[in-house]
């Protein structure tokens, strides 16, 4: 696929390493490191304070979360970028919980991200009501939606094995049981064909900088459904939020839409870069990068099958379960990782024994997975991970 | 004063342009621009995921944090960056207001920017349980003091008028009766000496892209006592807060002191500008700073009054009761304003007829206060402004 080589060159990617951990950052984008530069000189360097206008920094959380919105299949003008993932996670779960007065517990599974479950905690907390967090193994999202379920959050790709749920049945299931969700797709932006609308999500969460390689710390995005917009009160009730932000009125009012997630000054220079990391997905539609996704996970699980035979599957066999990684289970997985990064093949460890690595076809080919299964083999076959580093952090956790 | 040509030479002002607004968005420093651009390439994109902890980008928000800190008397390892200042707003008053559970009142003041009052609106509203957000007169403040205020929450500057209250006083009475404090500082830290451990302050929070020149949409940063650091239970419980965020436990347990008031991941690109920015305060004494703005406020408004009889002082006239702006009053000053921008003097406006001029020494000098003054001059003399924009926007507000 000749686009996937067109796209590879866009990105910087450092000598001599094969790199298969933009599940949890994405390489540099040559277009955001000059748009950076660009926008710091020409934007907020000439055009100072008038640049929030002049070069539209004010709209830019829309602008941008529109063209993050395309690729999650959201409506139009229901997007919008900032904060962090988590910070979005409590306005979406603080959303749904109020539309759902009645009912007291938030159902998750233990696939999510812990810090979804942290902030849910915090949440909790804060509202002081018989409030319950719910979390299940992922198999049993579906028997668990029963009539007391306010709100399933789930995050819809398992960070540590990839295992995908099903968004729009889920979504069907808990809108039947009355339920309202909140999706978390930060391993899904970017990483699969993704269609929050025609699954009728009612919120849906992500961050940008794995798989749209906006940058360490880069902006979070939320979508907030259509008929949800104009009836969510934000709990995080911030200026950018208000309906007139500089009217400075003593009062708070909700802005129009989308609009009123958005809460303090939105992080401009960050936001740039994500603007420009953008770019390539005007290149290639979702699906093509999903049918190569699987095409080189499909090698990625076969070579490291046959070369490494004490390496188990940790992700779904099926590709149609699977995001856009691979894992694999050891006991010494840590070790291993450290050794394979050392012999500069960059995944990444998730305790307590998985081995990650993010199948990311925009920059990643068929020479790199051979060249990561080959690595592997070698340190499996030659033991060459520091037992002794196993040891110590085995004692540590 | 001539550290203070050393200090202007550092930061890029455009060519012919008097800027007086650095009070909302501070000039380009010419080694934020290249520290991010290094930063982009050398860390970005050479260590990719290993930055985080090669390049340090774990430790930045305390790291930062603590440069900040000395700017406003604190405690080392008492501050840290991250989020918005809104976000920092709702964390330090959830916290506060925990540590007071048997009082119902938070009390804030009409000159507190409006966001920090919509931040507590909408955490009042989600903690549901009796509690009243009651604003008051700035000079009634300490009258106010009474046994029902849990919170006094106030910004130490005015954004409008650059009146500034007393922190130590205000501290010290509402500890006599037994409320706690939250700081806004946003137009403190760097813009004047500031002594959070002195005063005894509770919480602090502040922005950095105003005085502290970190650029559009800079991380915001929070101070918490160190009397309170180990005790306070986050609101926004996210995994960096978490005292082990790689352990991916799946229960939140609150990290050690300051650290636990990190969210989400932090901006990395913006704490880099900001980190860069901070190079000049190395060079130059926070009261040495506080004498040159004095002077140059007071050449201001000797200046604009004798040129400009039209014109109404709205900032005090005290200047130890004076923040580093210099405010004037006119019923047509967004035309005004609009007029003088246009003229190449950049201040701002704020409703509802308030010119706002913010002085700040790192980069403004005696002859950007006499060319504002002049130009200020002729666009009044010679009535220059846009009449019928002033009735525009009259109706529309």
């Amino acid at each position: 696929m000749d686009i996937f080589k067109k796209t590879r060159a866009m990105f910087h990617l450092p000598e001599n390493m094969t790199y298969l951990d933009g599940n949890s950052l994405g390489p540099l984008p040559y277009a955001a490191q000059n748009r950076v530069d660009a926008m710091m000189r020409d934007q907020w360097g000439e055009m100072l304070i008038t640049g929030w206008n002049k070069a539209g920094w004010m709209d830019q959380p829309s602008r941008v979360g529109d063209r993050v919105g395309k690729l999650i299949g959201a409506e139009a003008g229901h997007v919008v970028m900032g904060d962090t993932l988590s910070i979005k996670v409590y306005q979406a779960l603080a959303a749904a919980l109020e539309l759902n007065p009645s009912r007291n517990v938030i159902l998750s599974d233990s696939g999510n991200f812990p810090s979804d479950l942290y902030m849910a905690e915090g949440l909790i907390r804060m509202l002081d009501r018989d409030l319950e967090l719910r979390v299940v193994a992922p198999k049993d999202v579906a028997s668990n939606l029963g009539d007391d379920i306010a709100v399933m959050m789930l995050t819809q790709v398992d960070y540590r094995t990839g295992r995908m749920h099903d968004m729009e049945q889920l979504t069907k299931l808990a809108h039947n049981a009355g339920a309202i969700t909140v999706w978390d797709l930060a391993h899904s932006a970017g990483a699969v064909p993704v269609v929050v609308a025609a699954a009728q999500a009612d919120f849906a969460v992500g961050c940008s900088y794995k798989y749209l390689n906006s940058g360490p710390g880069g902006p979070a995005f939320i979508y907030v459904a259509p008929r949800h917009a104009e009836v969510v009160n934000p709990a995080l009730s911030g200026w950018l939020g208000h309906a007139s932000p500089f009217a400075f009125d003593l009062n708070y009012k909700p802005g129009s839409g989308i609009e009123r997630m958005r809460v303090g000054t939105p992080p401009v220079i960050q936001i740039a870069a994500l603007e420009a990391a953008l770019d390539v997905w005007d290149m290639v539609d979702m699906q093509d990068v999903r049918t190569r996704c699987i095409e080189l996970s499909e090698l990625m699980i076969t070579e490291v099958e046959a070369r490494c035979p004490d390496l188990t599957l940790a992700s779904p066999r099926n590709s149609t379960e699977r995001g856009s990684q691979v894992s694999f289970a050891h006991e010494e997985g840590y070790a291993i990782m450290q050794a394979l990064i050392a012999h500069r093949v960059v995944g990444d460890f998730r305790a307590p024994n998985i081995l990650r690595f993010g199948i990311t076809p925009l920059y990643v080919g068929e020479e790199d997975i051979l060249k990561a299964a080959e690595t592997l083999q070698t340190i499996m076959d030659g033991r060459l991970w520091d037992r002794d580093a196993y040891k110590t952090r085995a004692r540590v956790t």
